[in-house]
């Protein structure tokens, strides 16, 4: 008998026809002769209401409070779909974060999971039960109430799953799994069958927002093996594991862009020891959130430093540059707001030269100038103009072949 | 420094102006030099959106998932003031009913409260905070959810004031205090400033529902000093105490009445041991609940027998009624649904033969006749044709001199 973890976003518990329906496939996979632990967010638009209550009271509401507020969302949905097992004639039995002893850290409205004890859960399972969890919230050690921060419903699912040693940890959403690229973007988009967590968290953070990355991290760390899937149609859906798993793992996975961003640029920087940190301090003060950062060599002693934010804080961060820059002796501060980011992101290009010279070669072919590169491991990304992007993406994922199935069981060396 | 319980109901909390009035009359009280305990009940409207979402996914949903459910309702209320009471910059910490510890059986949706560990409430009263505490919930030995049953929240603030030994225990409603009778049909009736528990359990029965019977029963058994007052108004409210405390006390309190009833008559019963309890039998295994009964010596071998039930009972009671009292050689069943109680609490009428006279008399001088007599320790109801509802209580409204000012300091004797 395996152990599977359920988790049901705030659409797929839109209603209460989408919570009959969860229900059933519950008990399908039930009846599989599986033993569930289901994970819940709250009804859809359910926290987005307690949100507004909380900043018609105040403009920031104390965050433990807080906490007690939005905890009430996942509540409410875990009553809901034990009521509806109980019309499948179901065994289920409901339990809040604090119940299902998910002990957090105390940091309000972000905590992270500190510890499980799965005993009462455990317990729930051996009696027949399936066990359905509020995701998003759990107790510090003083038995406050804290949340997770949004998409914190993942990361309870993962984070229980491994807990319990679970199979398997499906992720159902609204999508039916993870693709080469975005389908409204590229067409041909292909539903991938596999991807290792390294892709899924490059995937993720670049837009295709199936899963929080946090969860990704923690099934990493502890080797849960993640599927997403649809919680409205039938399939496979996309499996999520580590490297070793995927025999058949093609050079390339998917193609991400990011359409949010916009760049600032510091020419004539000196170049000189902790020139840098000097910069970016005074935007990491202002809560400002950096994604690339490109510096090249220097020439004639100073550089230029290249970076992106998110378009909303492009004033602010150039106005804090631009004043910063001053007092720096840098040359001056240009910027951009309409660029894009396309990513090329697979485990297989590893010390893999040849894929960067083919990604840049086929944007040149349609005459896409680069203005910024930036590589990791298992991603390269180039910022284009922003009207370049569609046609970057395409040119991307035909060149790579991502719409072919790719051969299965053979392992692809570099 | 005085420790004082304040419980507000769904009205005094039904919005979010309604929660910052209430965080001002808290902030008020503690400034007032008090410790501060605050007990909620969920906004008005929602533990009924709750209930009608539950009994959407089924008729008969779990009862302990139907608690889960619910006890949201005062979670968001305790939240909410909570970051009101911020606004004020009066420290408060909200408190479910696990958190503060309130222990009950496991009879979920009408379970009762068995003990408080009030240690964490004591805490946040010692560092200086308001404790706002979730009403109508608590947790059972193995860390359920419970609910208390609708108004339970008048049970928690009671409970808790006893358990923390409370100067007070005020219960804020949307009327200003208790009356000598129902002020839409007695234009006079006057607010009296003390009332006893027991007179306070025979109106609450009766009609004068501005608080729970469970409560007042708690209140007085642990000598708990309640007082009902407006959260919309200023005023003292009324106090409502044990006997000793009431020195000013007039033979009779008030006069309460109950239009929602039907009486049953059953002619002809062999007079013969086990019969009442052949008759009742089937109405109570119909969980159809009785109010009066009634009766009178026997003539011939056979006696009558009169009992009232809830109106929309009526037709239910009379047919089951019908058919049993033949098994049992009764001549005859009646009924009549047209018709009103009055009834005369006091409980300086005890060993006051005179004043059923009295009563007997008011009436008797508007042509009012009296279908059914029943009286008990410190109450004289009589049941007539509902037409005369109005004219019978403000007749003996005025014949009991209700609408004065008692004399104050001055004990009645009888």
């Amino acid at each position: 008998m395996a152990l599977i973890v359920q988790k049901y976003g705030g659409t797929s518990v839109g209603d209460l026809d989408r919570i009959a329906h969860v229900a059933r496939r519950v008990k399908a996979t039930r009846e599989a002769g599986n033993e569930v632990v289901v994970v819940l967010s709250a009804m859809g638009g359910e926290t987005d209401r307690l949100l507004e209550m909380a900043h018609q009271v105040s403009a920031h509401p104390a965050r433990r409070e807080l906490d007690v507020l939005l905890a009430t969302g996942e509540q409410v949905s875990i009553a809901l779909l034990c009521m509806s097992l109980a019309n499948e004639r179901c065994a289920a039995r409901s339990f809040t974060g604090g119940q299902a002893r998910i002990r957090t850290d105390t940091s309000h409205t972000r905590a992270r999971i500190e510890e499980i004890d799965v005993n009462a859960i455990s317990r729930a399972l051996t009696a027949g039960e399936v066990a359905v969890v509020a995701g998003f919230q759990g107790i510090d050690q003083d038995g406050n109430i804290t949340t997770l921060g949004r998409g914190g419903s993942d990361t309870t699912a993962v984070a229980l799953a491994a807990a319990l040693g679970a199979e398997e940890c499906q992720i159902y959403t609204d999508v039916d799994g993870v693709y080469t690229s975005d389908p409204r973007v590229v067409p041909d988009a292909r539903r991938m069958d596999t991807v290792t967590y390294e892709e899924m968290l490059e995937l993720a953070s670049l837009g295709a927002k199936v899963l929080q990355i946090r969860a990704v991290e923690f099934a990493s760390k502890y080797n849960v093996t993640l599927r997403v899937l649809s919680s409205f149609e039938e399939g496979p859906g996309t499996l999520i594991t580590s490297e070793d798993a995927t025999m058949e793992k093609p050079l390339i996975s998917g193609v991400a862009f990011n359409q949010d961003e916009a760049k600032l640029t510091v020419k004539g920087v000196p170049d000189r020891p902790g020139i840098a940190a000097a910069l970016l301090g005074p935007i990491a003060e202002a809560n400002i959130d950096i994604d690339m950062i490109v510096q090249n060599v220097s020439e004639d002693g100073t550089t230029d430093m290249t970076f992106t934010v998110h378009r909303r804080d492009y004033q602010a961060a150039f106005e804090l540059l631009d004043r910063h820059a001053r007092n720096l002796d840098a040359a001056a501060v240009t910027g951009d707001d309409r660029i894009a980011k396309i990513s090329l992101v697979g485990v297989g290009m590893r010390s893999h030269a040849g894929i960067a010279a083919r990604m840049f070669e086929a944007l040149a072919a349609e005459s896409i100038n680069i203005q910024m590169i930036s590589t990791s491991e298992i991603k390269i990304s180039v910022v284009v103009d922003e009207k370049y992007l569609e046609l970057g993406v395409r040119a991307l994922h035909a060149a790579f072949g991502l719409a072919e199935q790719p051969p299965r069981n053979q392992a692809v060396k570099s």
